[in-house]
């Protein structure tokens, strides 16, 4: 089966009128998709996109059609060497290599490689991945520049130690679920009543951990979070991120005032390019807390490719590791991330919300228990209640816990009708 | 003075037909430029670009006319608020930050807009820029995330320390030139016998510096340095390219093979991404040439902002500090990256070549001579002997340097002819 045609779209929802995903860094967040559909000629297509808050989502629109004469003709037989093709182009690479737009949109054909893969295996893709040997998915990965951390002998012994228990965990998620966190009640644009009120529906709703926005004013912060501290008790954690608003300094002191009321991580704290700078924010943060506690710092949403990544390891930089579905190049890049944290022992916690990023992130949380990291020991995969109704397999929530996927695919399909209404800029919600 | 519209051109032009520009990692670059022209309604206008190797650069285009209705009725009478508008906008910022795309495309405005000003001004650029007080230089950086390495206020000091011999230096490039090395000869496509005649007519031209592209195959490699050092003598410098093509370990050793040759520098040995890569091989070469002499590490050319060059140069990484005139957000970040690099003590040696590259940054290395290092010492320009035919202001080389340009702007305009040829895909180059 063959990849036959490469049609795209450019669909934004108007989050930003009702102030849903309001921060220190983006007010007024429109959520969007580039989207590409990978058309076969048969009854099976590969659905993908990438994410993005708004304006500029048409310039990745434009970069996937430049990839797209990569793809058409191919198949998904063979998805390492699907997802290295993309990312070696040549003239292509000057334009990163490996970062911004050309990586978003190379995240939005590989994430559709996966799902139109997952299909024709009638498997949902954190299966797919889980059944495949060590061979196959030390294969998966682009390992340049990744020698002088993690080889791939190293990474197929990481994955053969964690193969005992395999079915027993996927028992246990077939059980439990995954554990979630919520940041529903924490955007800066909410009012003091809203946080509170939602603060205690999450606790209500069985999650252990929410998260807060901060970064805006350092007074209302400190009263935000002494409000939800109150609201949550003592026994559920209480996130906090910035969406990279300080200097390595100022970063510091704000998160010294914070302090009291027990912040369990700070997420960007600092640009997402600054390894160094996350490094010395950690180093001053690891007794910060009340009885010389450590509050932990969080990145990855931002974190262009799995070389950053690398050195935030490298230089112990960060407690906790945030992958994006979309930010790398996908599912492939995000493996070699997995690896990466697992090799040097730290939690992976992924980024969601927007429009999407749950439904693709889940499979790579439940991949990464069954088969890599082996834990679920402080992880947990964040979740926001907004736009799940346009997927056609949404998330599905229980007890402050994600579901199991079991559609085959990648959980990335919109539905129908909401390209109608939501395509830019000539949907009627545009209109 | 306001601007009326925003014209955007992709330009590419044929040269993977000779293989010039071929390296290690680009076998078959088509040297393109996404080009904008602002115009004001009046018979000045700015003109910029950013530099590609071919696909893509369509991309870029689009990138900026994603940008331009942030420029559209704007003056170029504040440089600092013109180029923190565009890259602080928070939906674009999604798609970075300030990497990739979206930077190039801001690099084109940004660079479209100073040669505008400096024709307002009737000045070339490097001139307008060292005419301003270190108060309005200071203004046009953005210092977010610099802080842990540099502050306005130091820069401030940096900048009045370099105030004495401003004219005395002004006079030296009058009468001498910015010294230049050429990359020339060392393309990978080239033969053995191009390469030696290209090395010796470098040296009879007034070069002290060559470039060799290297990291293909490693015999090759050392065949080409012995020929190249045996053409040039014992007293010309022999810097070395392998445009990213290894990881940390191959590099260290590719190299230590290529040592007896004297190598003058490593140029872009691993990912531009890799600050602690670079880290760990200036470490490993540190006394690996003849006599324990140190082989210089280099890298910039895709470095893909300030922040990234600040924390090389926290690390103590590079030697060599390689501007690149499109890469980053063109002149005003370049600023920013010229003054780290002052207080960090280390030498600028600008990327160039591709088209348009050495127009544009002999004014800023002209402009760190004159008001920021205050020094020529182990400074050089790239200059490359390709597409200057094209340019209305093109550089004027003379015995192995940069003649001070004089006209007003940036040095970056196009001649009109060119794009009927090189407009793509219209173009007759291209038909």
């Amino acid at each position: 089966m063959k990849i036959t045609a490469v049609d795209t779209y450019d669909v934004r929802f108007p989050t930003s009128r009702a102030l849903d995903g309001s921060d220190a860094m983006n007010p007024d967040p429109d959520y969007s998709a580039a989207y590409v559909v990978l058309r076969t000629g048969t009854d099976l297509d590969g659905h993908g996109f990438t994410f993005t808050i708004g304006r500029g989502n048409e310039v990745c629109r434009a970069a996937i059609e430049a990839l797209a004469p990569m793809v058409l003709g191919q198949s998904v037989d063979d998805l390492g060497e699907f997802a290295r093709r993309l990312t070696h182009d040549s003239q292509i690479r000057w334009l990163g290599p490996e970062k911004g737009v050309m990586h978003l949109a190379t995240a939005a054909l590989v994430n559709a490689a996966w799902d139109l893969a997952a299909k024709i295996a009638g498997k949902p893709v954190w299966r797919l991945l889980a059944d495949l040997s060590a061979d196959q998915l030390v294969d998966l990965v682009d390992w340049r520049y990744l020698s002088d951390a993690l080889t791939p002998a190293e990474a197929l012994d990481l994955l053969e130690m964690a193969r005992p228990g395999h079915d027993d965990r996927i028992a246990r998620l077939e059980r439990d679920g995954y554990p979630a966190y919520t940041t529903s009640p924490g955007w800066l644009g909410y009012s003091d009543e809203k946080l509170v009120r939602l603060a205690k529906t999450a606790v209500a709703d069985g999650y252990s951990q929410i998260k807060l926005k901060v970064g805006g004013d350092l007074e209302d912060d400190v009263r935000r979070m002494a409000l939800a501290r109150n609201a949550v008790g003592d026994d559920v954690r209480i996130a906090v991120d910035a969406n990279q608003r300080w200097d390595v300094g100022p970063a510091i002191d704000w998160m010294t005032r914070l302090a009291p009321y027990r912040p369990w991580w700070i997420e960007e704290p600092t640009s997402p390019d600054d390894v160094l700078g996350h490094a010395a924010i950690r180093r001053a943060l690891a007794t910060a807390g009340p009885g010389g506690s450590r509050i932990r710092v969080a990145t990855g949403e931002h974190v262009q490719n799995r070389i950053i990544f690398k050195q935030l390891l490298q230089a112990d930089a960060i407690d906790v590791v945030q992958i994006d579905a979309c930010r790398v190049a996908g599912v492939n890049e995000n493996v070699a991330i997995l690896l990466l944290a697992a090799k040097f022992g730290k939690p992976v916690c992924p980024h969601a919300g927007g429009v999407g990023l749950c439904e693709l992130v889940q499979h790579l949380s439940m991949f990464d228990y069954v088969a890599v990291s082996g834990s679920l020991d402080d992880r947990v995969i964040e979740y926001v209640d907004h736009l799940h109704e346009h997927f056609v397999d949404p998330v599905v929530m229980a007890g402050g816990a994600y579901r199991l996927p079991t559609a085959p695919g990648f959980s990335a399909q919109l539905r129908p009708e909401v390209f109608a209404q939501y395509a830019y800029p000539n949907g009627t919600a545009w209109a």
